[in-house]
């Protein structure tokens, strides 16, 4: 029901009790009015010991089911406190895709034990499946799929998927191969339920497929998801054609959520944490944030090394050192926001290299206007508090002005850098998510200043100085 | 193919002249060759009137079939270049949930204009979706679907479906509600092919499902994907649990892409600009990135304000001056940091506001220990530019403590900061996203000149002062 979560919380206390005190009866009950995903949600919830209780109580094949359905911090905290037997029964139930999405994280000395414990079959085709290069199509590609013959009448296919569906992943796109196991077509299933059973297949077949590569990049595996929104599997094949397996769009909506995950912890400057926040250890969490952090530090400190070069003008008129924090900031904020923006750009495909010209002008206009604005409130506050407070002595009025050319001048460079560092870093093969909003800011402070000082010596020369 | 993208965009320059030279036969070659998807891949490149030339000799379902494929910027910019029959043709032929999409972003009267161009059965059903609330699970909802008795046997639903599925969006689950059309389960289609014909619904059916309220917020239905990642549809009812319709998974992969990119701009400062990036008129995107900036730029004035406190100080030993962006720079940075992390894990529902204190311990201990580590590095660079260019005076020594002290501190409170503003934020049931980098570095900002010259005051004191 709407309210499911909240009603499969509300049996989370009761679910506790059940497992602890191995209540096997009230266990029984509660799984009767549970779906798989409801208990696997419970189960996640455990901590590690009574998780690997419960997985050791059920059946083997729903312990897989539920297992592969909790999250891989989890899963792989609960390996270990699996017995071996159990263990073993889990790894070779669980669906090919979900297994290999483990077995990809681990270390390789585990990957190679837990290999071991596989039937002969399992570990033949888990092998096969992290032979493919990592982030590619075939990592997410499970070989359970149905295929048929274009010589078959669709009465003879609707035999021969209910003698042979019965352990595939889904059955809504069956695969039409030939004598070699090339992918001809593929067909929803609903075109056998509307067609009449001695209707031959190749009547059936339209020819349009769309097929992804199963060494392409899991990027190609999205965008074709997103362009093809009446499937919901899409078939993997090699260079020839053979078809491999499929890819599912639950596997899409969970990799789109980690790639979006990864992305904005980039824009936010860290490394990716690659676990949820609360269970990435705190050493690791200092190592993937402090990385940045001190290349960012070694380029703030430009900006003591800036200032020294003016450090003579400051002390002759110390009010031009209240306005550069105001300033370079300003120009951070907007080559954060341009950055942002190509950066989500680019990954959408609204933007290309090619389009360069056009950002370029659109930023630049769209920063003199932001520029306009702020430079005129930044010109109105200092001859403001200037004749109200006499804060910044007889000149205001050119301090004034020169607060205000270098918000607009500022602001207008932090549109050019925050939107062309992208594009260049995404021509250069390079991914334009590394040219994150903090990189952006730090690189407009120390230019920032510059700028502001030059400025400054132009318009007060002589009245200051 | 693998390479499809590629290979459509090969056939462009074709399409073109076909479409420009009106050339029906090479037209209808090409369609031979396409996809639908292909075609409207295609026909969303052409310009306006390339787009409403090339609907308007296609059949009206093949029309409604591509136009619904354009992205919603260009369906508005088409509608108004069509003639109004085959502008009618197309939009009583769109699937529900599309038309709801397109209607729902258009202004009230040119929405009202268009629902009276829809047969009666249409206009009342999009009225009904329209009613729903904005951003609510209805609004998504498609009202084609099949419904089956439970009395009926799986040979007679067979039947039925093969009688009724064919304008149906996906047959994939199959629902079963009573005689006032409450919903009482959702059956995968697979299991209609794996039951002999005269099994019985009511013993296929395992009780076991997920429903939707049509009233809930869109975020609900993604969640409970993500949750039910073999379920490609969920079925949505009222209050009552009668079934009102369908949500599809193709629909969840776009909206999770529009959110997504709505929360990634609000992270970078810039309200949702709605529209694709090369897309949105100039003074759109100049007054929805100005807001903020300008919200920013009176916070950020705030820091000519803290400085002015401290101006006789600047005046006797300018070398203060020179480490303010260094240090307030750091502490918005981790501060970014801090917010984004913590921001991304309220989206995913990894952390919620009972975790307030465990995150605070982190992020502090983190914090200290990141600011020990940029300390440390700011210390050294005072001291080693003090000793080798005698660049800040006697006290270096004393300056360069100054210094790694105000890091340390400042660090550590952005990331007190930067995290807890957001859990604050959600708290008080405001969007946490509002509280973007860009906002905790201001405040980091104004906050960290504060504690710097007070650290720099105490320090220092009877040495520079």
């Amino acid at each position: 029901m709407a309210l499911r979560k909240l009603e499969t919380q509300l049996l989370y206390p009761e679910f506790v009790q059940a497992v602890e005190t191995g209540d096997t009866e009230a266990l029984e009950a509660l799984r009767e009015h549970l779906t798989m995903e409801d208990i696997a949600e419970l189960v996640g919830e455990l901590e590690g010991p009574g998780r690997a209780d419960f997985l050791s109580k059920v059946p083997a094949t729903e312990a897989a089911e539920i297992f592969q359905q909790l999250d891989l911090t989890a899963q792989r905290e609960t390996l270990d406190l699996l017995s071996t037997s159990r263990m073993a029964g889990i790894i070779n139930e669980m669906d090919p895709d979900d297994r290999t999405a483990l077995l990809e994280t681990l270390p390789s000395h585990n990957t190679k034990s837990l290999l071991s414990f596989l039937r002969p079959r399992e570990r033949a085709q888990a092998q096969k499946l992290l032979d493919f290069p990592e982030d590619s199509v075939g990592r997410l590609m499970t070989p359970d799929f149905l295929a048929i013959r274009k010589e078959w009448t669709v009465g003879r296919s609707l035999d021969f998927i209910r003698f042979n569906g019965e352990d595939k992943e889904t059955l809504n796109d069956i695969y039409v191969v030939d004598r070699q196991g090339k992918l001809l077509d593929d067909i929803p299933i609903r075109e056998f339920l509307l067609s009449p059973g001695d209707r031959a297949i190749a009547d059936v077949m339209d020819g349009h497929y769309t097929a992804l590569l199963a060494t392409a990049p899991q990027e190609e595996a999205i965008q074709a998801f997103k362009k093809y929104s009446a499937r919901t599997a899409l078939p993997v094949v090699d260079e020839e054609g053979l078809l491999l397996g499929i890819v599912t769009i639950d596997d899409i909506l969970h990799l789109e959520e980690k790639e979006t995950t990864e992305d904005i912890q980039k824009f936010g400057g860290a490394a990716p944490l690659e676990e949820s926040y609360l269970e990435v250890s705190f050493w690791s969490m200092l190592r993937k944030r402090s990385v940045w952090l001190i290349v960012l530090f070694f380029g703030q400190m430009l900006t003591a090394s800036a200032m020294s070069f003016y450090q003579m003008e400051i002390s002759k008129a110390v009010v031009l050192a209240l306005f550069i924090p105001l300033i370079i900031s300003s120009g951070g904020n907007s080559g954060s926001q341009a950055a942002t923006l190509v950066i989500r750009a680019l990954a959408l495909g609204e933007v290309a290299f090619t389009d360069v010209w056009k950002v370029l002008r659109r930023e630049l206009l769209v920063g003199l206007g932001m520029g306009l604005i702020l430079g005129v409130i930044g010109l109105l506050r200092v001859v403001l508090w200037g004749t109200a407070f006499q804060s910044y002595g007889d000149h205001y009025l050119t301090l004034g002005l020169a607060v205000g050319v270098a918000v607009i001048s500022v602001v207008a460079w932090g549109n050019i850098v925050g939107s062309m560092l992208p594009l260049v870093l995404k021509r250069l093969g390079l991914d334009p998510a590394t040219s994150s909003a903090p990189f952006v800011a730090t690189f407009i402070d120390v230019t920032g200043i510059v700028i502001y000082f030059n400025i400054a010596l132009l318009v007060m020369s002589g009245r200051l100085f």
